[in-house]
């Protein structure tokens, strides 16, 4: 049996499949532990591989672009955007069409090659969020930028292409249709309830309760009642907050903390799956919309997309998130 | 390098790699060739594994549910809506809810099960087209729907669970966000220029060129100019036709010959990848609009998305599309 549910900030449909819910074990195993290091441009000693550092932290006395950093952060070598140049925006007939200005960048969360970020300590990934924020603010400067994505993609079947545990950082010249429809949704609903949605979505898990994974003091994790992936997870600030720039020390260990039991949890319940995940961040310079509410969502990635979600949008969830979070939430952590 | 690109009916932004394009070589082999009809629900003499036919294309003297059939129609045995009952729209807290109502069919293609679409010649091929258009008229006068969706997921990574080469037909009881984009998209492009969006994109590829793959006497196939998928191909009829339901038998049989041969130059050019395709109709009773033109857009495989093309909406095509046109062109048909 199925259900549709429409989720009230961008308006997505979804079909969930509710009282026939695959479980864990129903989903193809592909176990993504780490292989080898031999040939890797990430780990340490290798640091001439990749373009300067930009950004890392380093083991006292030691110098950049060599051995001895916990977390390092360079250019992307085989960039989406280049950093250098001018858009300018042309049309091509009825197309428009400029060059692909941005920045494009790579952070290498551990020198360890045989971790993953959902192995890493406390501390470790904490040094993983720090640079997440550093950057966001460094690249937000670029008045040139107006939207700053910070993502990973873990494994295969998510499109990571290095094994050594990475995120990746973009930075666009315009904020993409996506974001602009997450915006308008959250200010109509803003100006029509004088609330914000991602708040009401909180209060909401918390009355229902049996969609939620964990919380900590800051951050509370839960299986959205309209998820568009089995297993999807959102971690989000408790308190309303819409400018991620502002998120104090304490708080991105808070987040730390909670994402990566976040991860062990779908490590452990899952088998190690491939996964991507993304911070839903407010646009940068003259788009910031106090009625945001940043947060994270994490995708396993079980199932492949069909022809039928490509078509119409519409996907098609085979677990249902009360069942996900059950699971999620009986991983010993 | 690369390039920002944006259409001119839903406002797509990609980001088109143009001049370190990736080759069909490139890209990860996959050979989905059938393997075994041991277990196969839907080959000849399994009949009674599947819920009864809807319709068949058959053998004179041959009973529906038994052996003889060239195209099958049947109720998925798994759906993802249920034809019985009523939608019963509720409101759940903040979130839309309602009973997944709709209906869900399988259509087989062949009888054999070591061929795939591709290998079908014409007859066979328009046979299975004679089945889309004919499930189309049939479910639209359930006035329950409002979108029918005719798609093909062929390969593990495309979504496939099923070998046997089959397509779906799901009708839905609303349009989905997408489609209603589409539609808004195309009525707004009409309204300013007084001509539909689509045509315009044929007589600019016309006057481009260097994009189209083949043609025959009514379709046009070609890669788009904005894509979302390397090697991502669509075709459409090139005359305006808004309106699936009146595409006469002499029509089917011509888009049975083109998408046969567009299917054979994908599988020979890139290794019989996974794809998806699906039919951009436009809605059926009260949504029905003129400016609109169907046509079949087919995505290969051969990336996975990424979290920034989950994170923002924003695509990233390793192969620009005029070189991909240039491979499918090269096929010998």
């Amino acid at each position: 049996m199925t259900e549709f549910r429409r989720e009230p900030v961008v308006g997505q449909w979804v079909l969930v499949h509710t009282n026939d819910s695959l479980r864990p074990q129903d989903f193809k195993k592909e176990d993504q532990a780490p292989k080898s290091a031999e040939i890797c441009q990430f780990c340490p000693g290798k640091e001439y591989f990749t373009p300067p550092e930009i950004e890392a932290i380093r083991d006292s006395q030691t110098q950049p672009n060599k051995n001895g950093w916990r977390v390092r952060v360079v250019a992307n070598k085989f960039p989406a955007l280049r950093i250098e140049g001018q858009l300018d925006p042309h049309q091509e007939g009825i197309y428009e069409s400029s060059n692909g200005i941005g920045a494009h960048e790579v952070l290498i969360e551990t020198p360890d090659h045989m971790k993953q970020l959902a192995d890493l300590s406390v501390e470790e990934t904490f040094n993983v969020i720090r640079k997440y924020h550093s950057r966001f603010l460094d690249l937000s400067k670029d008045k040139r930028f107006k939207y700053i994505v910070i993502f990973k993609n873990f494994g295969e079947s998510a499109g990571a292409s290095v094994e050594h545990a990475h995120s990746q950082i973009i930075a666009l010249p315009m904020v993409p249709e996506y974001v602009l429809k997450e915006m308008e949704g959250t200010k109509e609903y803003f100006d029509q309830y004088k609330r914000c949605v991602f708040c009401d979505i909180i209060e909401q898990e918390y009355k229902d309760a049996d969609r939620i994974v964990s919380e900590n003091e800051d951050f509370v994790v839960f299986c959205p009642f309209v998820p568009r992936y089995a297993f999807e997870c959102w971690i989000m600030p408790k308190k309303h907050s819409s400018d991620f720039a502002s998120v104090s020390e304490q708080k991105q260990y808070s987040l730390a903390q909670i994402l990566r039991e976040t991860l062990f949890r779908l490590k452990t319940c899952l088998s190690n799956p491939s996964y991507n995940y993304y911070l839903h961040l407010a646009p940068v310079n003259d788009g910031h919309q106090q009625s945001f509410h940043w947060h994270i969502e994490i995708v396993p990635k079980l199932t492949n997309m069909t022809g039928f979600e490509w078509g119409t949008g519409f996907f098609v969830v085979k677990t249902d998130p009360k069942l996900a979070a059950r699971y999620l939430r009986d991983v010993a952590v």
